[in-house]
């Protein structure tokens, strides 16, 4: 027993060592590494993903873990080893029901449909990219037979990125949701004020853009011993390690704010991160986010919750006037309260305001579905797509590009991940309206631009649980209840009523 | 036979991608790393090594690689087959002389004597270090021991850094220096100019530094979709991968010429790593340097003969006159020369100029040399240490922080390595003579600033070899001779003679 124990708690240690060596990796690509090292970069990956996952599916663990989850010997266990090694039980048997070869397979697909991806948008010519996604479709499909859940197919790829969600539930949660969203936009398309609308032109220089950026996340307490901020093309967050956290943005793209919001978003994302569980469970299965919704509400928290509120403007646009004077010393903060939170139908998700953002992943999971189910070919995408566009934004993209084309994700082979993006806003919104029902002071805080409680909070209710709870059992547990689509409506509603004056 | 070869070409493809892997986690930790990802840094660096080292030593690799090297079996590989097999061998050979607690011991002890000899340093506080050092000096001898190779003990230290340098090679080479290095210095120190000579304070910002940095190694022609320069506290150099080299300055030390020099030096190194081998050898033992030495040749050649040479400086320093006019434009280039080769006495190794510095190398040569042999304890170090500096360059530290603390190499067990340094300058200076006797128009394009034909003449007599021959069949092959320190004194009396007016 103390040997297994033993056996599994350095197999995780190992597994963890191997994680922060592929962050680290990953992260070094999309920062500093020259252009031409891509080729060694992707063998680097591929060992390190390979010698981590031939521990975790090794028949010498399985062997240990099914010695220790016997029910006589569980029990002799000390709870947090229970704990793990129930975790890991659950894990190491899904990675057994995939095929290595099909690991294989579904590897060499989705990078040759990577390049094919990335030429088909640049040349918008979806042909480019169609077989290698029927392809994966196909994959997709198998995959879903070999983890066999319960219910729809789908949940077999939903459970990777959200475990225990089913297409049962979403579908509810995307049904209240997607015709009041409709309802809420057309509402503000018929107002005064959006047919007055009109973008600020800003000009941020980067330098101006990163002090804010830097200042701002001192403010969200970040320890800038265990963290840092660095320049990529896409923002994202990585942990090389429990006290080795990164996160990027981005200061030279088109938009002045863009900058400021995805590092506010990625903050997000790595203070949770730094706040997952220690102690007893460093370097086990449980120092981890139990859904990728779970960190996706993390980062929008403090994204739309926080940092798009008035209250976080009252202090920070004082701030952004010291720092670009000629342009904002005659704007008032109502104006620029507005500007922030302006609604506007786009074609592009990354670029969609807090509002329509959520139509963007419904479009995206009712082609999933339908793809799964055979209700729709790949060759019908773009048409499908178009339509889809028009009935729920009422814009249709010109060209492929920025329509069907717009995202990687398909390329990759992550069905089943957009609608985290959903799931996580919802998340965020019960979690913003728990935290001010229990705090009614956290306005006058975010006022004066203090946020530790807030952070605490988070601490308390969310970050340390780590995987000792799914998402929906720690979301039920802060807030009372599980994914509520209702909370996110009425959050809009009252935000953007007042905002467009409705 | 074809498996057998399949096989060693895929460790050796694996062992090349985790050296890839370990130079990334090494430059990330001197580069970027948060403070405090230090911990499981260290853990992510011992993973990889131990991987890498278990493959090496592996019997299944030693299994195939005896079967190749059988005489039969290798007469019938292709040659390029043939040459990787011997040299693949011979590493394995030796690797598989020491045993694995050996080199768990030796890992465990050199952490903890890092962190004693780095408080030992900050508190000159020799006896903190001491104990550790005695015990490294133990374990460099059953090093010695099991490696066995014939002569001197440690000549079996030396052949991991030169292979096949021998302790007599290197005392006949230095018994000829030590004198006429110290005959030099003591006519330098008697001349008018030495009495009035004095330092130049330059002001010189960062930015200033960087430009310059970066100018200079687009003049070097290095590669900017295969190199980073980046800043560390020490000046490295690293290979990620063949097409990922990076180098490393700092523009923050006290010397206003430290970056500029360092980046020449560490950009030697890297275009020595770009030129190494590729085709037939890539991913093989073959494409890596023959040793230290001739690794550092190629920086102390870029560093020293060219880049404090007056032809470098006809060219670059009207160009640093343009960056810094105010102080500089009332200075003529002569001065300036005299500046950057200006001798002084110092305690401390890496501030040394060219001329003092192998009496440093010397110094500590000696002194190894002397641990081994049991002639001298650790406890006599302090004491030996000042009595040597007094009778090799006159000067004596005030402290042993100065003294005999100020290197890490020891407390690394990095007994051998300091001669390389030495070695690597006196092949520089045969090289430089080599060089211009072949293209006596070389001083014409440095003066430039045009630097292709020199590269090309490295890369074509020394980069392409890689582990084709020694560095000593290398050196011979480019220059008629092997290690010859004549030619480095040659090199020195003409320079310093001519810039002291002697």
């Amino acid at each position: 027993m103390k040997e297994s124990l033993n056996y599994i708690h350095k197999i995780q240690k190992e597994l963890s060592i191997f994680g922060g060596i592929g962050a680290l990796l990953d992260w070094d690509q999309k920062t500093y590494m020259p252009t031409q090292g891509a080729t060694e970069r992707s063998d680097q990956i591929s060992l390190i993903s390979r010698l981590s996952h031939e521990r975790l599916i090794s028949d010498e663990l399985w062997k240990h873990i099914r010695m220790l989850s016997n029910h006589d010997v569980l029990n002799k266990l000390e709870e947090k080893d229970q704990i793990v090694v129930k975790r890991l039980e659950k894990d190491i048997e899904k990675a057994r029901k995939i095929p290595p070869e099909f690991v294989e397979e579904l590897s060499k697909t989705t990078s040759l449909a990577y390049v094919a991806w990335d030429e088909a948008r640049e040349n918008n010519n979806f042909n480019r990219f169609s077989p290698y996604l029927e392809k994966i479709v196909g994959l997709q499909k198998r995959y879903c037979e070999y983890i066999g859940l319960p219910g729809h197919p789908y949940n077999s790829l939903l459970d990777d990125y959200e475990e225990g969600m089913t297409v049962e539930q979403l579908k509810q949660a995307f049904s209240y949701l997607k015709p009041r969203l409709v309802e809420i936009f057309t509402r503000i398309k018929d107002s005064e004020l959006f047919r007055k609308q009109q973008n600020l032109k800003l000009k941020f220089d980067a330098d101006d853009q990163k002090e804010l950026c830097y200042f701002l996340i001192k403010k969200m307490l970040m320890p800038s011993d265990r963290t840092r901020l660095d320049v990529s093309t896409h923002p994202f967050t990585t942990s090389v390690g429990n006290d080795d956290v990164r996160f990027t943005t981005n200061y030279g793209r088109g938009q002045p704010l863009f900058a400021f919001f995805s590092t506010l978003h990625e903050a997000g994302h790595a203070l949770y991160e730094l706040g997952l569980p220690k102690d007893d469970y460093k370097d086990t299965v449980i120092s981890d986010a139990p859904s990728v919704g779970l960190h996706e509400s993390q980062s929008r928290f403090w994204e739309n919750m926080i940092g798009r509120s008035r209250y976080f403007w009252n202090y920070f646009y004082p701030i952004f006037q010291k720092s670009l004077p000629q342009q904002l010393n005659d704007m008032d903060l109502k104006t620029w309260y507005f500007y922030v939170n302006m609604v506007e139908p786009s074609f592009i998700r990354i670029e969609a305001d807090e509002l329509t953002y959520c139509l963007h992943i419904i479009l995206r999971f009712e082609i999933e579905l339908d793809l799964i189910d055979g209700n729709i070919k790949v060759s019908d995408l773009p048409r499908v797509w178009n339509e889809k566009m028009n009935e729920l934004l009422g814009v249709v993209p010109k060209t492929d590009t920025e329509g069907v084309l717009q995202d990687m994700h398909w390329s990759g082979g992550s069905f089943g991940y957009f609608p985290t993006y959903a799931i996580g806003t919802i998340y965020a919104s019960q979690l913003f309206k728990k935290i001010i029902e229990e705090n009614p002071n956290i306005y006058n805080e975010i006022d004066k631009g203090e946020f530790g409680n807030i952070l605490s909070w988070l601490r308390e209710h969310v970050h340390k649980y780590g995987r000792l709870m799914t998402a929906d059992e720690i979301i039920k547990k802060a807030c009372g209840e599980g994914l509520n689509s209702k909370v996110f409506v009425n959050y809009l509603k009252d935000k953007y009523y007042n905002l467009y004056d409705i």
